[in-house]
């Protein structure tokens, strides 16, 4: 029995989400809701301690981190491979995959929270803000609470995000003139990766980095990785993102 | 043919270096003089164009980043495997490793070139160090060496440092509680991982945050994988580091 906690098809979730539609794995999938910090509540740290979503239930066997759920996905379920066969590329698809965890995901991530959570931390008064930020189990994600609800992000590490998606994305550019995908010419867990943290809304928050101008190869790409039935199938789960905010998980611009 | 290019037995050549011995696979070892910044000459960067060791080559093929190189010899030599048979155990393998590469490895790092590279970077005449620095391929590196030839890290940034490193041996604490090794009752990838960036220098380096009063769990473990033959082997390679400088890599206080 697989049970998926999860929130919006976008960034962590959604590179979750699409794998276990793309297997045509059963899962009950649990909607957890951000915007009512639902990931801080006790019954769900009692799950997660890290209060973070995607989590992974399988039979019991409680698994976080998306990256690792995903390798663990492959070793519990290996029909339908995300992971390649051969051994060459597998050691592209995790190079690619530890260079998205570490040097895309956060840059992008950033912009999301100064663009969207920052709104959402402004909205509340100071007495719930502060309720928040007691029942937040880790300081990295108290600490961004707080800048956001504050000064926010400073111009300099705003820009400094901007040139590390900048480079992440010449990088892409360059392998998909090369290969039909990250990692080799098939579909594997490194497009999985890149689509749900960057792919998916690069044109839309880095109009000026992507572009069918400037970079032609990674959007046929984004365009082939939004076409895959796993991921429409995940693109069309829940998202309670107030519209005027959906500068990251959707349509609004 | 296997050939590592690798620097002292610590930090992220120790990673490769353990388990290439563990596993008995005969290789070429390749020692890249970070005193002499070869890995930045032309012809190491023409191998890795970040500019940075371990690199393993296999019949021609070239690995970079000590995590994909370690799970790609379990992927191209599973006999005498570090990577746990059981999924379970696998999963928790690769939380540990993420959370060392993404929680522990810079934090402890920072010390090492605050305490250490600091004083090598202060040696270097000005002309020198802007040579060096134009050779740095990745702009992250080139930071860190202006960061240390200038004013260094601030209190602040080596505070927090501190406070993440104490986190992680607090959960390694905790962990060897439970179980004989970090993932699981026996010795895996994950343990080279945390020996490798954090056990072998922590009580040298932190004596406030490992002793054998406050963490003995942890310094047993750290004597267990310090016995163990591969990592003998390993700790027996070429250390060009100046004694005067051994805070990180070996017996200097």
């Amino acid at each position: 029995m697989l049970k998926l906690y999860h929130a919006e098809p976008v960034a962590n979730s959604m590179k979750v989400l699409i794998p276990l539609h793309e297997k045509g794995l059963a899962f009950e999938s649990i909607y957890v809701d951000l915007h009512k910090f639902e990931q801080h509540e006790p019954w769900f740290v009692a799950i997660n301690p890290e209060g973070q979503v995607p989590v992974l239930d399988h039979d019991g066997f409680i698994v976080t981190h998306s990256t690792v759920i995903n390798e663990y996905l492959e070793d519990a379920f290996p029909e339908h491979p995300l992971r390649p066969a051969d051994i060459r590329e597998r050691a592209h698809m995790r190079y690619w995959n530890k260079f998205i965890d570490e040097h895309v995901m956060n840059h992008v991530s950033m912009h999301g929270w100064h663009r969207m959570v920052r709104k959402i931390a402004r909205a509340l008064d100071k007495d719930e803000l502060e309720k928040l930020l007691e029942r937040i189990p880790l300081k990295e994600q108290r600490d961004k609470w707080r800048t956001v609800a504050g000064s926010s992000f400073s111009e300099e590490q705003l820009a400094e995000a901007t040139r590390k998606v900048s480079v992440a994305i010449g990088m892409f550019e360059k392998q998909l003139g090369e290969t039909a995908y990250l990692a080799c010419d098939s579909f594997s867990l490194a497009d999985v990766n890149a689509y749900s943290h960057c792919g998916m809304m690069a044109e839309r928050m880095f109009p000026e980095l992507a572009s069918r101008e400037k970079t032609p190869g990674f959007l046929d790409w984004v365009d082939r990785m939004t076409a895959h039935p796993g991921v429409q199938k995940a693109l069309a789960g829940p998202d309670h993102t107030n519209p005027a905010l959906r500068t990251f998980t959707g349509e609004a611009s």
